[in-house]
């Protein structure tokens, strides 16, 4: 290889990142150093900032450095109506949709016992301490539609069941079916026979 | 947005990476913080040690953190043989080909009179000097094969001939034709046409 030693180093810890690969490492590392110094220097220096600071928020475990994340502070959400993803990219995700008001639980990961991932390391007992201090009257399941979302799901459903609240909270998964814009012929078989199976009368 | 502060500014400086656009930049702030915060302070460590000790190297001007690069220090390597690239990349390119085994000198650009990028530029002074002073017997114009390019090559060539040495040098440039690999009916019209010009005498 004819990089030097120094950056050999930069190429190899810019493959750290999601989805880079040599190539397109060597890319980065140039460009910083060539191009845009000035933006390298505050990329270092911003990484190295959220990693001192950077936490997870004391009540929904979203990433925060303040105590309370910017969701669980704002008193004009809808403070009765919990979703429970598995990652802060799904919180990120749910909020550019738009359309959900409440607030969020992140579990960070899924159940799976042969990784030996179990409910207190996706934050169970936080979740079902913070459902009874909230006044929570909706929980909706927004785990992945994967095998491990879905077990991760009946699980959490089942332990919200069995705290035998003095009123019922609401339990509800999202709807699984045929994507916007999706065409019949190039959905699965597995989704289409949901899609039918949740199928709703046509007003 | 519901990313703190800290976060939105990682995502925002994530963003200086080429071919990095604010959906990638968030996916990978949060792995970074998230799933690799051990490579992500090396990250930033790296980054910082490189923009302050990488510079250009003092005879080809590639990238390194020593007076001389490596390639350029290599005596093993051809002394006679210069090849002209227009970024530290297109070493890289050339050096992962492995066919080429002599020294390279980098311009960090092209000539483009519109943009006021001129011959002190992309140190063509310094090009003239390494060529006097080394003994280059050869000299392959391996600028890219683009307007811009090809005007840097000729302008190049000039030049050179106007050194008047007493050895001539051998001034070449690589060749223009179909790609390995290539199907003549998804080749250019333009690179057809060179490819017929270049057409060699089949042994």
């Amino acid at each position: 290889m004819s990089f030097s030693p120094l950056l050999s180093n930069l190429i190899e810890s810019l493959q750290a990142l999601p989805g880079v690969g040599r190539k397109t490492a060597q890319r980065m590392a140039l460009s910083l150093l060539e191009k845009t110094p000035d933006k390298a220097a505050r990329l270092a220096s911003d990484i190295e900032e959220a990693l001192e600071k950077v936490g997870r928020c004391a009540q929904c475990r979203n990433l925060t450095e303040a105590e309370i994340c910017l969701i669980c502070e704002d008193r004009r959400r809808d403070q009765s109506v919990l979703c429970i993803v598995e990652t802060p990219m799904d919180v990120m995700a749910v909020e550019s949709a738009g359309s959900f008001r409440g607030k969020y639980f992140v579990l960070y990961g899924k159940l799976s016992p042969l990784d030996g991932v179990g409910p207190e390391d996706i934050g169970i007992d936080q979740l079902l301490k913070m459902v009874l201090a909230e006044g929570v009257e909706e929980v909706i399941l927004a785990t992945n539609l994967t095998v491990e979302g879905e077990a991760t799901a009946h699980y959490i459903c089942e332990q919200l069941r069995r705290l035998n609240l003095d009123h019922p909270i609401k339990l509800s998964r999202i709807a699984q079916g045929v994507p916007t814009g999706g065409e019949l012929e190039y959905v699965d078989g597995n989704t289409l026979s949901q899609a039918f199976a949740g199928r709703k009368a046509y007003s």
